[in-house]
């Protein structure tokens, strides 16, 4: 399996589990090219093919050799793109939390074994696929109907992703929703500038969903990791 | 009673509803004086005395004119310093959540009644109180145990902070534990200082987080109000 980062203890920067201490064990290989994708070298295929391919064993050691975290998140691309059945018992034994984030285009069954599914359908700004793609993430809510920590999770840029996840919403009613504040990657300011405009952003989108009363039960968050490093990688 | 804030909707920056739309209702009143207290406007007798002295029906009235959210949070100053006994039933059926945050020096029943207690008791470098009255904070950790939604917030500045933290997590060991990487308020470099302020001293604290395992239960946030609105009051 190619395996593009594994590193931590550091802290989750989104979703239900943000600010808690956990590894990161991203795979590469996406089946989405988002426009505003934040971690590139997991999706592009040359820099997936030069990633290093390790069995489960060799994740495991990998994961051994950090300093211990109770929570491990599993991302990507698109983590759903892997067979993770035989691995998720193993990791089990050493987390007392799994948590998975994926598009929702793919479902595995290995997926119900986690404690945190972040389901992540990506809005029109992405430019991609979940948008013209409706089914297979229909497919995948169904699939994962009573999946323990299913939440919603979808990030948010402009007016046009904000009506699209409410439309999200609005099918899927009793799925925690989280709103998370698009991130600018391709900013040059340094540290500063990036952070305060997630912060400009964060604003806006808070501002955005306390005034649209059918999005009050969302929870709305930055990306905290980008508050913290900027857009440093493996941290 | 006096009340320095009513205002929202607006979203929480803190603590385990961090993200969700709400009301603000600040009471004037503390019995601390912390260095670093980010609302002096409720705390210092003066400005107190100025703020305006409301019943429980212009408390009710004022809520009812803003636009709706599901939560109120309930703070201060020291709200514990209120006799709410008759106002929280009829909160209750404004909002779904009823959030409270104190210090953890005073108890009352109402406290009892709320979905959300957050227990915020001052580390060291607030200069204040908490550490030399850790009996009052036993008493009202113990008044409010099964309390549901009861957690535990620490605001983080330095080093004697979290092992001060450390040792207040050791002593409640149930009780899920906060730490809000603290926020600089006599800053004068405008927006873009003080949100990248925010961010170096999160990153500092998810650092000190991730390298102290018997931390790593804790939830650690930076105060996104502060990231969207910098040190604006009333959003």
């Amino acid at each position: 399996m190619r395996v593009v980062e594994v590193f931590g203890p550091t802290v989750q920067g989104e979703g239900p589990y943000a600010g808690r201490v956990c590894h990161f064990l991203r795979f590469g290989g996406c089946d989405y090219r988002c426009s505003w994708c934040d971690t590139p070298y997991a999706v592009e295929p040359a820099q997936v093919r030069a990633a290093e391919n390790l069995t489960p064993g060799e994740i495991i050691n990998r994961l051994d050799d950090l300093a211990p975290a109770p929570m491990l998140v599993i991302s990507g691309g698109n983590p759903a793109l892997q067979r993770l059945d035989a691995l998720i018992p193993e990791l089990r034994e050493s987390y007392a939390v799994l948590a998975v984030e994926t598009q929702g285009s793919v479902w595995r069954d290995w997926l119900a074994g986690v404690d945190s599914l972040v389901v992540s359908p990506k809005p029109p700004s992405s430019g991609e696929a979940t948008v013209g793609n409706w089914h297979s993430f229909a497919d995948f809510m169904e699939a994962s109907e009573g999946v323990a920590g299913r939440v919603l999770k979808i990030v948010v840029f402009d007016g046009g992703d904000l009506r699209w996840a409410l439309d999200v919403h609005e099918c899927y009613r009793g799925v925690p929703l989280y709103l998370s504040a698009g991130t600018d990657v391709g900013g040059t300011g340094g540290y500063e500038a990036t952070v305060a405009g997630v912060g400009a952003r964060y604003a806006r989108l808070c501002e955005a969903v306390t005034a649209e009363p059918r999005l009050h039960a969302a929870i709305v968050l930055p990306q905290l990791h980008v508050i913290a490093w900027g857009h440093a990688v493996g941290v």
